[in-house]
């Protein structure tokens, strides 16, 4: 097997292709150790998280339409990581801004979301015993809901609408993991 | 818990802001149920195809350079579906490219690498018991080289460095519930 160093380009110069509100697209240039070179693009976003509340029976659930997909779908809650703030607590507050619930907060993992594409990471959190504390606390343009689904009717449904979310499918792969299922 | 339809945007016209070789990023004009409206960004992708070749005791594996993360990661071969191509038959060309390999392959499930932010879908599939049958046929961009790898070490590691890619966690996770592991 071909040691990383054989493998490893190096990055040159880069330039914003695009700005968005929620990432900028840039070109890298590049040289590979063989010589070869090029541009590559990559999306640099900042972190997410996504959180998992779970009861005895069942995950906390939140419905909305997801612009890009087109469709409404059904998802742990979670969000952007706002700059400064630590995932466990961007965590904690998606929870509490989609739920209005409060939960002891606990690591499951963080991976890249497509190391080809983004520069960021999504964090992933379990939320142990959430417990409604108040109201939702959502944007003008945040139209959503939550509500109780039993847990293996969302393992069941990963992967056929409205369980769509493929970030989704890794936050339950790294609950199971967690929780020793297999 | 509130219908589908009341969580429905209306979405309006499409303007292309970047076109770039692997995705086109658009504007949708959009309209919520409650009258709202804004300008929201999606990526046009093509579909992705990820395939896990499964031996009796390993998984194979790919060791590549991510462009965006910037470091070797490790994980299961995988690609761009072509035009025209059926997501299966991508995922036999990609392990055939990726490791010399042929194999029966199976449908796992599909989704959408991020709703939020993504049109597509990555398929996953699995390639029982692989079996060499020649030579790699890569890109000359394109560095990599393939393992075996004991299956508990990538469940294990997936989440730390090389093994970073969430969508390889999805598929993680819909091979285990094919293998009705828990």
């Amino acid at each position: 097997m071909a040691d990383n160093e054989s493998l490893r380009w190096k990055i040159g110069r880069r330039k914003k292709l695009l700005h968005t509100p929620i990432y900028d697209v840039l070109s890298q240039h590049e040289t590979a150790p063989n010589g070869v070179e090029g541009d590559y693009i990559a999306i640099k976003a900042p972190d997410w998280a996504i959180v998992i509340p779970e009861t005895e029976k069942d995950f906390l659930m939140v419905k909305q339409f997801r612009h890009s997909e087109g469709d409404v779908t059904v998802e742990f809650p979670g969000g952007v990581v706002d700059p400064g703030e630590k995932p466990e607590d961007a965590a904690a507050r998606e929870l509490r801004e989609e739920t209005g619930c409060e939960a002891e907060i606990v690591a499951l993992g963080a991976l890249n979301p497509n190391p080809a594409l983004f520069t960021n990471r999504v964090h992933v959190f379990l939320a142990k015993d959430p417990h409604r504390v108040g109201d939702l606390s959502l944007d003008p343009d945040e139209l959503l809901n939550f509500f109780p689904v039993p847990k293996a009717e969302v393992i069941a449904g990963m992967g056929s609408a409205p369980y769509v979310n493929a970030l989704m499918g890794t936050a339950l792969f790294l609950w199971m993991r967690a929780k020793e299922m297999y």
